[in-house]
């Protein structure tokens, strides 16, 4: 027992239970029978004597808590099971277990069958999560809200181009993760790599297992060579991103005074009874807490890279950790995410409001813009700023002090000064877009 | 004058000089001409003026430390240069300089402009890398080696598997390296990401500079959905890794007791007139020097990815540094691999007594699988072991003592035992794995 | 040329300038100087020689551009410079330069000269910063501010209060740096750190040297010993953390929509006069980008810490980049916080126009603790409760909502309701911590 | 069941255990009792109430699986426990569970009860392995071993030496680590760190409370101010650098050629019987890989310093797993050195045999130095550099080759050759500095 208290926050979602020690224990177990399978594909072993190893290859019948004590004293894990599948097979056929492999094979093949499990689990929580995301940018193609710089007020967008660009980022994640999960390699090498004990049939075996185990086959043996390793590290690493930063959003769009955004979670979920206006959006920051552990984890893979010769002294073991922490809590960070999208409660009212905090001066460059032509760009400038500057001073709204102003008042109507501060007015490319990233996101699921 | 010191070590290479300032200050300035030339390719601006924007788009017209200087009030470099090229262009012309754009796009373009010219570079030395590496390979094809495992000797290799491996890796990252080439995209979105002063022209003008960039055209500005800067620099993260692998090798196979390679460089790299044992693999150290750079900096640029709102206050200011500062580190990393790898020299003869080092040890358990069938494998274990440990005890070579024992001595001839012990004689499938390395390299050249 | 155009963003403040080329071939002059004195003192040379030695130890003499560039060979600038020294010495003094002594050596304490240098800087840019913040600290021990929890309006605090939490980051930074500063060491052991070379007096040397050169003395040499780069490496992360959380308060603080603190820079400083709500705290935005370098460069040196036997073969070489970055990166941190501390401009209005933003409900928690007692919690808990309901659904304010109330409104009475409801009631310890924090402050500054 | 896997070689040591979930569990439990029972020595509570609330503190009547199954909603495991311990006290005294407290004070202060724990164990594992090496140290004062740098052969220096810098690395890792323990400190704030609910009383209770958990009182509440967490990682990962480095010298003195060191393990612990050459470092590999965990978690807890106003929005829950995996890996790091170290078999033959491997050119320039004075030092140089150049093509040995030639014969009697070809006779201060190292050792120890 010892990483269940924080696991619901750090650990949550379909990925958890992928990649934990019994997933571990049958992955391992999966590739011992695909081994023995394909050897007597290739000959090198009878059918008989393959199905019998195959059988004895479930989790079940093996004890993680011995299997990890045994490991204290070889280094791995991979060994004592080792050492338990072949009493349990027994007899002659028990001889031919895990024959013409190291234990490196063993964890590193078991590694990437974790990561292709993981990873369909993760993609499919990803594409539940854009798929609320892209609902969301089609609803609000036109809620116009405030785009922020700098956490200051901008120009208008709509809260449609906003989530578009959470969209972007969902899509560039799940084409990065896809990627990566096509190239995942099985390891057979044995002790360096040249599948010595297998005489000349090595690369047939090599062949057979990587079908059987549905993992692509490497040109060479690559124990040593780390790259798969560091490109799922990195796209693990991008997709937590993409997490924090949609999350983030969230975060702050529901801050109390902006209170755009608020997670309408289950009782008990972030809302308080004596305080209605919290509204602590727990599933974004779940979400933000899970994905802050990639880049550290990547770090810590990307350093290990470094395998010395044929088999590493140290830098192989200290991936393990990483390697399954990045996967946990990437899934915890879009499955949070998931979450998060669906419990959203859209307010344009308060979209709208926050428009008109600045009393219309999110939109005083587009007068200079119509002026400047009129009265030369320094005229209009100065006078646009002089008005801007008593609005800023509470002396009214900007369209009625631009009205009342003589020289802008003499160029432009009221009306003419209303259709410029209009903020829906001033969306330039935002809907195309947003019509755009939904159709990217169309094309990436196959959706006419 | 701030890092010139120890930039001959850690930022060797071309990189270097396509990622300094006034490489900066080109990159921003084709930004602001093609952004001209675009908006006249879609009929915003007379082309007459736009050509006068571009022909004042030269670094050499401006002063990277006036602009620098300038940039402390603002917090960027993008919005100096443009009052610098506003005055420089002057009159009608002036006015439309940057129009529609925003100092992120500037930067942001100048960035991914910046990345493919360094790409262009270090895929070119990666090339020239894989080239020697791959003559390795070849050259070196029935080279017998000791395979290490943990840094111990185990199974015999060859060393053209070795560098088959490095090959590999070489490979994995060019391949990599050239698919993030081709997705760094244009960024342009001005204030907002809406493009809203260019009205209903923004996309016509996003695809013209994309074009004329020779970048990729996003579906939207992604000033703050940082995938393309975190797949860049987990690319060239996943470089600095295959890099410090073989450069690593390199010094541990050049340590002096095991000396099976050395760098031969012009003088007075690494050697020493009084201490001629004395081989500092100085192109190798400073490779591993300088790949060790990455991970720290893919960390920071993966942590920058939370971008707030439609611009970010700080996440993107937190870039420029890791971005620019990675790419020198891997241009240098490489650089200096290539420089290791050209000044290699092969000691075969040390393989060779490396190989005997153990007396035979190395190819025990061969005989012992030969002796399994007719003794039963505990018996033959036990035999085999037996002499292992007189050898072990200084008592003898292993082949004359496995002939000598009466078990052993009984079932195989001095002769045959002679050939068991033989590492050329147990390579499993070495060559036809560096043969498979080398037709992966070949074809990803394009060489049949 | 080459890292002019960030580094007024990323490199600000008067630590650049102290961990510059110049200032690294100063420092490295004054090793050997402080070097030859000591051997001098010692009677290991005339004294001189070893003052001709000393004259010569000027950077003005040497070419930065050359050295780095005779560096390439050997792999580390103070070979190249000892020739130099060398040739500028001549004659029999000349054969007494560097004597004892490796490049490591020099560079080594080189760098730790570097380091006292730029942190007496840092310290003292870092006393002004928590000078301001002291004052904001006295000036508002009474101004009443919303307390945020996850971003949502919790209870209330005093801005005393917020600033006194940054201020003891603040102090805590300042004491470790202090420590670490007393803790830099001297370095000087000779090719493998026996001082071979100087006999018997080696140990002589080396308590002269540390005292010349106003470093500690360490135990025995520590070319592969990192520590003290470990310490000093988070002792900096730390003290960027501190920055980080103060200016990203100061930037949350200073949203459009909460406007509680601004930077009132000089012209040209983030603000806009066409848009004179725009308040762009540049100053703490490029210290949140200044300090997010840090992560990612302790880790770089955390990671470096494992040299191998007596001198490392690239770990060390890779200490050289992240330990000047560290130093400037935090340097340019702490001097941003302090202009934008400094700017800074406190809105106790807006303050108290926030606070009243929930109409009440920060306090209805006070009004049920109250009414505990007499209702009975459970049913105080309702009546409060649905009384916060009907505020959040709009019906009024909750004083009036709380009075009209017949189970609240017949226990207490309006007047008293409105002291339960005064944010300033319900402050706690929040003043007595702003004075403990203030005379800790005080007392570490010496000051009664 | 999740992470026991792999924990045997990652996890190792007494801090597994004091990290674990039902460690955790007591530690916040603690809080709570300690919180009710200052509470009433304030005289705030009933001490028959506060007693009620103690005695309801033990771990063993939760259950830990429940507990994380209620904190998804929530977002943290105290406020469940809370209720689950207000539930089991029940009545009056149920009411005055956590009284004043917010989760966060029960989380932070239970992982520096948690750290204080971890440390306690840590400082005595490390303190067991400085005794080791220091006996190492003491043992081999005059055993002389090549000194090795950039992995070549240098100038020699004693094992007792290399064993002497080891032990510098960990009395000063053993030095920092006791500083921080001495600085973990109580949090208790409440909702926004004012203790409003407490009144006046807030900080007689936080004195109380930091008094009966044996941790330090701190000036002010830190929920957002986390230097210590910092400070504690920092330290953690200098340790880990300090493992790294004296587990990495035994690798690769272990290695096949070099043989100097080796592991000696009882049975099954890196050995094998085939190949009685193969002593795999077991222990050494797993404190390496275990090691190496600690900069990316450091980096992690480092960037999450930036706490948004009163409580953080993610950063705080993105701490848990990094703190507890810190602590951990370096639990696991220091207990694997330990058992090295333990096991480590010298082998001073080996050491001799590898000096003499050069043919005496590591001395050649002790000879140089010698001729200097009488021959000048080019003539000296020239003289000595033929030799060596000679000895490395294989025509005997240096002191020979020396001896016979004109220059050098005529000025040197073959036994003063013989006497400057003595490695033991050119060690410097080798002896003192160990001396220096053992002393420093022992008084961090109190020992005389």
């Amino acid at each position: 027992m010892s990483d269940e208290l924080f696991s619901r926050v750090l650990a949550a979602g379909p990925v958890r239970a992928l990649v934990n020690d019994e997933a571990w224990l049958q992955a391992m177990l999966d590739v011992e029978g695909a081994l023995a399978s394909s050897q007597a594909e290739v000959g090198l072993l009878d059918t008989e004597e393959a199905d019998r190893i195959a059988e004895a290859c479930s989790a079940s019948y093996y004890d993680v808590a011995e299997i990890a004590e045994q490991s204290r004293g070889v280094g791995n894990p991979a060994a004592p099971l080792v050492r338990a599948l072949t009493e349990r097979v027994g007899g002659a056929a028990g001889r031919h277990v895990h024959r013409g492999a190291t234990s490196q094979d063993v964890v590193d093949s078991a590694a990437m069958l974790i990561a292709d499990r993981a990873l369909g689990a993760l993609l499919s929580e990803l594409d539940e999560c854009a798929g609320s995301v892209a609902a969301l940018a089609e609803d609000h193609l036109d809620t116009v809200q405030v785009g922020r710089t700098l956490e200051q007020h901008a120009t208008p967008v709509t809260f449609g181009f906003t989530a578009a660009g959470w969209l972007s980022g969902l899509d560039a994640s799940a084409r990065r993760l896809t990627e990566v999960r096509d190239r995942l390699a099985v390891q057979l090498g044995g002790a360096t790599g040249t599948l010595a004990s297998l005489g000349q049939d090595g690369t047939k075996v090599l062949a057979a297992i990587a079908r059987r185990l549905g993992l692509s086959e490497p040109t060479l043996p690559w124990h040593t060579e780390r790259s798969r390793v560091a490109e799922l590290a990195g796209a693990l690493g991008e997709t937590c991103g993409v997490v924090r930063k949609i999350a983030g959003d969230i975060v702050l769009l529901g801050q109390t005074e902006i209170a755009e955004l608020s997670e309408e979670g289950p009782p008990g979920s972030g809302g308080s009874s004596t305080m209605p206006h919290k509204r602590n959006p727990v599933a974004a920051i779940a979400a933000i807490a899970s994905a802050r552990q990639a880049p550290g984890l990547v770090t810590t893979l990307l350093d290990a890279m470094a395998h010395e010769h044929q088999r590493a002294a140290g830098a192989w073991h200290a991936e393990w950790r990483p390697f399954n922490e990045l996967l946990r809590s990437t899934g915890s960070a879009v499955s949070w995410l998931r979450t998060s999208v669906r419990r959203l409660r859209v307010n344009p009212d308060r979209m709208r409001e926050n428009l008109e905090h600045t009393g219309g001066l999110l939109l005083a460059e587009r007068v200079t813009t119509e002026l400047a032509p009129i009265l030369g760009r320094l005229e209009a400038h100065d006078a646009v700023s002089a008005c801007c500057q008593r609005v800023a001073s509470g002396e009214g709204e900007l369209g009625d002090l631009l009205a009342a102003d003589p020289v802008v008042g003499g160029q432009l109507s009221r009306a003419r000064i209303g259709e410029l501060l209009d903020p829906a007015g001033y969306l330039g490319s935002a809907t195309t877009f947003t019509e755009r990233a939904l159709a990217a996101y169309r094309r990436a699921k196959g959706v006419s």
